[in-house]
């Protein structure tokens, strides 16, 4: 996919508050604070949107799905709205076209916040006459799909001001933390193979592609500890990674020449150092934090170089299920502003793995796909559930720029394998030979 | 060309005030009153720029030739803004590409503003401090610059705010006039054929590519005594025009074809009736105006539709040169956001000649090139001159989108035959044939 | 990948006689008697090949890995017939970039044919000489990849001959047989799940990524009895299919869309009835006929039209291996210039499965990726290898254009989602539900 | 224009016999016999078309509109060729795309040849049986057309083989001539102002954009005496040229740098000297002779950094209307496969161009447009006569491929300014600024 986000809610009892949804739509705002109006506005390439249409967008899904079809008496905000920032809901009428949405200067940022406002006052008057059962299930769905925007509004955001040669900071800029080893040495931990069981579970919320859960037959593999770091890229590059089409995929090669990659995105030189566009503006590339901002097809292509394979997403979610992850709306904390090699979180084991969630997406070698059983949820808000299962490859855990409480690991991230403009990286895997006898 | 702006001055003894230099100044701010920063940011197209990049351009003239060159002590404003705002003189520096204009969130519309005040204070000084007799008519080229970007700025608006499914209005709605009929009859004013001079005279500024003045032999030919009208397009349009390739040169048919072009630009059906996108917002089509937004190629077919022909650049300006044109920087008043059917000012053959000028730009049969003896001005300011004389065809006259003190009969305004977005329009011409003792 | 062929053997004992390989060399030009030098010059898309090329890069193949690796005294026959028919195999020196193979009127199809008879004759005398062992299976796969381009030349002939408005015939037309209702009812035929064996065997021949055989989870499942029908895709169109956007994948409706798709590729409408272009010319389509010519994304749309979905390669797989497959080398018939609606050929559950060989490839839902433990073959004939698994879904069977040699239950094929000009068509699966207890 | 060739013809009083019109067209046949089928079928870019369809739409036009419509009882040779071999004639029916031209494998080169005889047969029944006054400049008209279709077909065959890694040559290669001084010393050639007529003469045939003759008003100018050398053109490319942006127009240096102009089309290097791709295969670039297949951008910036200027084609024609042309229908001669420089072949000042006729086409800086009361033919031959008047640049003279009995100091050519793969070059041209006391 590009940019867009899903849904598809499975039902879950739920005890949602108010204040919970007042938290998640004011993290939205805040992330707009530094932008003016012309920043929200812009859309930088087809892939991306402007942060105003993000900001609409999140807030015409509660408008449609929850105020108009569940308020008693909810009065619209502006009935051109529903064109405007409806993204590809066919049942629910025609929409703007989206390689178009940086045409629209009006409506303003302000208008854009009056119509936030209009729709949480709404909603609060919803929650305050008391919701329905069958509301509150798409009230937290509308949260999550908060949740995607606010990472696509910073991951776009970031897009946009590596366009500007002036390279404007999204946050103020930050010294490195100190040069010590943080990535640490990379170790293999191993998994026994045999039938085990991914999909979300029936407890806490998922998007309905994480399930059925459901069987699948691994064979023994290893997991890197960690994602593969920067310096560990540049020797990818000093290596000729870019120049040696044995390492890649055909169509990746071509997409690499065609489009003269010679590094991750937004990396450039300056007076012999690396430095790279980051949120924090133009800052010198930390070699032991995780490479960042390289499509699948490099990742491929430096799996390959390394002697190893990218995960398979049944791998990833078998290994990463046995560590728990903090957070949820609640204590959705300060998103960070750039990739760090964060710590392991849990002892044993899967506890070793490091950054699995926080730092990159990592690529998995799993094309997008339905599991076995799935079915779309009916009406308009399902209506496109598997329709991204298509030419795009999973990613898994979440990163620097995912809420906190957005990250599971039976979550499935997708998108084409020559996207660079997402925090997207790569942890290695490889197949796990026992003792010769064994073989 | 594409939106670009000309220069080339050629020497003229001059009294010029700073007086002046701050009208023309001001107009361009007025005309950003009723923009937002957003608006000012957003580039609709490749051949159109950001209103906050036309205001910005203009100022980089004035700084770079003028302040730079020129001025004792003068403070540059902002290191990168040579590299932001420079078009296309290469000998200038680098410069930023066309395309991406619209990336530019910052510098704000608030920080473009400040550079302007910045500039026109550092000029307030210079022109107290007194101007060196060849800085004089380098600070008029500099006010016609800004002229051309006046009207291209409110060009562009209009383009973006057409994309805009809310269309707004740059300036407030108004009614139509009374639907007398406005237009009148259309007339055939004869002209002798023979030797006569066209080219800017030594008086008065005038752009390089208007000079030097020279003899053309011209044929007896007549001259429609106003510009096509909107109902006069409805009939071409009734009549089959757009479809009928007998009408159309073989490149304007393939282009009319392949962009689906049924109207002119801007123009759309609303419950059976025609209605534009103006810069007074959606309106209806008025009849008795002239037709405006159309390309060379369809005012080509328009005029083979009509018996006729499009004049020679030459023939137009021999028949308006006998007609006075006032205005000039002093008088400049107020941009009229809407072609319509102006009066003659003139008495006399040519004086029967309406809406030379300020309804639309008039589009001839002549290709844009290099008078005989043509030579362009040395040095930067010039560096581009006759860069544009391939491809593009000779408008004539002036909009309602033209300041009143930025035309004159020997203006060649010149765009690309497949370009709508000008305020453009035409007039019919046809050879004189005498009695047929005479042929 | 697109229209491209592949390599890699795997090593086996053989015993293969000149005769074999005059026959498989033979086959080749029996399909090209019917055409003309320019016939088998020109290049119809940038995803087809001239059959000329076809020709070449096959007999290439054994000059190259064969002859110069391993004959004695072999005289290359052309020094330039390297650079020109060399397809994707790096590791052998520059080659002509594949759109630009329709540029070459020379060498002329004589100048191929005795390019054949040269390499021909070598190769008998190695025969004569004794093959080394180890050459013998490159012997194989070069037969192998042979019989890959015997199919593509005739998917080649028939998209070049279907854009000549006089729609030439490959092969004299015949007449349709009876119309009795030949496809006969469609019956499900269920499979238990739980873990099987998917992969080639180590007897007989088999391209690498068709290995290693290893382990899959199958859930029960339905396969319908044959492949769906003309008459059933014209359901399909009635009800709006092509119009219908949530029977599509997002990225299959805008192609369709763009594409202007309404149709398989090649029917048209003559006088109230539906014909296709195809090998004999232009035929009525017969609606008992598996429907062919159809992408991914239509076949896709049509089973979700159909409330079934298209069965995944380990299902397919799985089903057919109960079926044998009569065929190789040396029985290698007439190919057959169009699609029917052929017998199953054995008893059982399996063997009611009707037409999974020899009528059209059968999309599958699974992307082309490696099976687990996959290893590309060292050296320049497996160069390339996994270089395709990107983008790619996987088809099984084999179609009307397949030496009868060259389809077996393990053979992979793969193309982009989007193509429709190989002999393409579909068969429905289902989750099989038993018991509303077991549920 | 790009490829196509033009008609309308102008009455005029005639003495055609069959012998002449079989002449003209054996030597249509005659460019074809060192041609393949597939070197006449293949279109190797859109400008171009195959040799083949310009052997059957030269043939085309005979029976469209001499046969069908003046013959008593003519048999059409094949019910589709109307359709397959029209070229631009809305008004005789649609026609088959021309960038499809290329995939007209069938009919075959034989069947050209059948057709060309069936016509020729039935044009020598017409004749015997006595042409009408009517019919005769018809007949002369399509001759002319032959001619120009002649001079597509070589460089077009030139375009296709150059395409070709072979680099087959057309013609057999041949020595170079002595490398004597043959181009010359450049003199200038001067020529009074003043009112001069140009445009075809009422005697000998022309096209209708040659006329009406009318008068033009010249100012003093000097033509170069000869055409620009390869050895001049070597200087240009040393002076870096095509890197100096203020020698070029702003499209064309634009097209330069997207293309990666570097030398003319079909130069390359090999082992530190300049070849060319020709006519008679690879050949040393001669330096001495004109250069050739230069884009009228690349002229005009040659022009420039010379200090000179292109030539108006008033100016062009008044020069070389003091020199007659030799050369008819009837000694139309071997066409030379290599530009060289030529004699001239008149005494006095315009006998002093050298190479007017016969080397290289000679881009002017006039853009094709129509004279003073041009008016087009009516009916289906004069449908498109002046469509090509836009965006299009008029060349002078003739070219080594331009048959000898189809040049006059009339004619206009005319190509888009960005083409080069006719054989095209330029002659210099500067004003006459005469005495100081006279400027």
């Amino acid at each position: 996919m590009t940019g867009s986000t899903r849904h598809g809610a499975v039902p879950a009892p739920l005890s949602l508050t108010f204040e919970t949804y007042a938290h998640v739509r004011e993290q939205s705002l805040a992330l707009a604070l530094s932008l003016s109006d012309a920043d929200t506005t812009v859309q930088s390439m087809e892939d991306a949107s402007p942060a105003k249409w993000h900001l609409a967008h999140t807030t015409w899904f509660f408008e449609t799905f929850i105020l108009k079809a569940h308020a008693m008496s909810y009065d619209e905000f502006h009935s051109s709205y529903n064109f405007l920032f409806n993204s590809y809901y066919d049942a629910v009428g025609e929409r703007h076209a989206r390689p178009r949405r940086g045409m629209l200067t009006r409506p303003s940022l302000d208008d854009v916040k009056a119509y936030r406002a209009h729709v949480d006052r709404a909603m609060g008057q919803l929650f305050e006459a008391g919701v329905e059962d069958e509301v509150l299930p798409l009230v937290e769905l509308g949260l999550h799909h908060e949740q995607q925007h606010q990472e696509l509004l910073l991951t776009d955001i970031l897009h946009l001001f590596a366009q500007n040669p002036l390279m404007p900071a999204f946050r103020a800029p930050q010294p490195l933390p100190m040069a010590s080893d943080r990535s640490g040495s990379l170790d293999w931990l191993s998994f026994d193979g045999g039938i085990v069981e991914i999909g979300a579970k029936a407890d806490g919320f998922s998007f309905d592609c994480e399930g059925p859960r459901h069987d699948v037959l691994l064979r023994p593999f290893e997991l890197a500890s960690r994602a593969v770091t920067n310096g560990e890229w540049l020797s990818f590059m000093a290596a000729g990674g870019y120049d040696t089409s044995s390492f890649w995929l055909s169509d990746g090669f071509a997409v690499a020449r065609d489009h003269g990659w010679r590094t991750p995105l937004y990396w450039f030189e300056k007076e012999g150092a690396w430095w790279s566009m980051t949120l924090r503006g133009a800052q010198p590339v930390d070699l032991q934090a995780p490479v960042c901002h390289v499509s699948f097809y490099e990742a491929d292509a430096y799996a390959r170089y390394a002697g190893a394979r990218l995960p398979l997403e049944a791998e990833w979610e078998h290994a990463a299920s046995a560590q728990s992850v903090k957070g949820n709306f609640a204590d959705q904390g300060q998103l960070r502003p750039r990739p760090q090699m964060s710590e392991a979180n849990e002892t044993g084991e899967a506890g070793r793995l490091h950054g699995l969630y926080g730092d990159v997406w990592e690529w998995t070698a799993s094309a997008y796909a339905a599991y076995p059983g799935f079915r779309p949820v009916e009406g308009a808000v399902g209506e496109y559930n598997g329709k991204f299962m298509s030419g795009q490859m999973v990613l898994r855990g979440g990163s620097c720029a995912t809420p906190a409480g957005h990250m599971r690991a039976s979550y499935r991230n997708f998108f084409h394998p020559d996207k660079r403009w997402q925090f997207s990286g790569l942890r290695l895997a490889r197949d796990l030979v026992k003792d010769k006898s064994d073989a």
